[in-house]
């Protein structure tokens, strides 16, 4: 510790973390120090550079308030989020496959009742929605309780709009006695993350879109079943095969079914997976 | 792209990032999602987790101003810093090493004359600096621009006293034709690194001291030589073996010698590198 050098630098962090109380932080926080040093050392990393970096993610957290979370993007389009979801969902054949949650859930939707429209004025088609919920042994799973939320025929989502007073396109819902669940809504366009802060300055650097393909979001949790957090995505959708966040897994994709009376219906079978007992 | 799973994520998202236009950033972005996705694998990240790592993201930029850097902090204390600061400044035998920056620089510090009294009213006893800046051969430096800055008797930088109107304990000089400079300020004690943001929850959680040893920073810059960013740490101090930041080195550590007359004298001789033609 008294002669510092590139040779002995990382040795000398971990051995100051191997005191570390909790077993679980002392695992993290070491593999953390090995694979950001070894980033450094692989890259050669410019004093610059390292300010440039620390100037990013400065910014990152300041792009930051109660609607925007910036590092929930920056996760999501580096895959890290999406990783993270593959790595802690693996379930038996059959079951509902998990993908991001994203940044745009908020805590406290309105509670809606069957058949209810969730769109309050949010403009686009009208979809009317009609998903079951069921064990992997086809239990029908009553009173679940089912979050929606979706972007606009815009792509925006309501927290997306500023000074708008109530919620759109969101609500919160339970499954029936035979663990149904029909609402009504607008149809969900394919959108562009947000790009106006650092995440949209990485993308351009990386030449690379910030658009995702057309979704409607769900959370459904019920006594005795692993919480599901998923989307379903609309098929055709131009941006299927190029996500910004990675999320999009084929199982998910589900035909938005055009109408000749107008409008859209779309129907899914959601299976969750039971929690172990 | 639209079949995501742990197995295929991390080939999708260097996919993506293969067509960014820059060399250089093509080659940072891919190996910082290599290392990304090897440590969430490695640890074997939870959905928990990652959102505890996004909380202490967005908090160590929020916790940032105009005179608080926190991501710099938790540079410093992961040896990130240093580990930059040791790959990016190999020279030959007798220059003087480098150390880190740190996060209390502040541009346009008050220009000082020779003899100059830097403390101005920082608590401290006092100590007279006497200093060369010569190349490897030995040839003094004349007229080379050198910044100091230091903390006071209390172990704080005048940017960590709100209200304070001017500076204190810094100060920006010329060397003179011998290359020579002789300023006055107060001996610089250890100090602990700011605790009351993220970067002190994390040395926290890791039973670690967030103590530097006392030190004296300096930037000396001139024609034709590299900069040269390091500290002078006062030999004897408790924390040199321990230093929360990973910034010693023993050619660094140099004797502050108590006077019969009172106060302290401190000299040293710099020698700079010179720039490749």
């Amino acid at each position: 510790m008294r002669n510092i050098s590139k040779d002995n630098i990382t040795q000398a962090v971990l051995d100051s973390l191997s005191d570390t109380p909790d077993p679980r932080l002392r695992r993290i926080f070491g593999s953390l120090v090995r694979h950001l040093h070894a980033f450094a050392r692989d890259v050669e990393l410019t004093e610059e550079e390292l300010y440039a970096g620390i100037r990013f993610l400065t910014e990152t957290g300041q792009k930051c308030d109660d609607k925007r979370q910036e590092f929930i993007l920056l996760s999501d389009v580096l895959g890290l989020s999406m990783l993270t979801v593959s790595m802690n969902n693996d379930k038996p054949a059959g079951c509902t496959e998990s993908t991001v949650f994203g940044p745009f859930y908020v805590e406290g939707a309105p509670r809606c009742e069957q058949g209810e429209d969730i769109a309050r004025g949010a403009v686009g088609e009208s979809c009317e929605v009609d998903v079951s919920v069921k064990g992997l042994d086809g239990t029908p799973v009553a009173d679940a309780v089912v979050d929606v939320w979706q972007a606009d025929a815009e792509g925006r989502y309501d927290v997306q709009r500023p000074g708008l007073a109530h919620a759109q396109g969101r609500g919160q819902f339970r499954t029936d006695a035979q663990g149904r669940l029909r609402f009504r809504t607008v149809l969900a366009q394919a959108y562009p993350i947000p790009t106006d802060g650092p995440v949209g300055r990485f993308l351009k650097a990386a030449n690379r879109h910030p658009w995702r393909p057309a979704h409607l979001h769900f959370m459904i949790q019920a006594p005795g079943y692993e919480t599901l957090i998923t989307h379903l995505f609309k098929d055709g959708d131009a941006y299927l095969d190029s996500d910004a966040v990675f999320g999009v897994r084929q199982s998910l994709v589900a035909p938005w079914v055009h109408r000749a009376e107008g409008g859209y219906a779309l129907h899914h079978d959601f299976v969750l997976n039971a929690r172990p007992v």
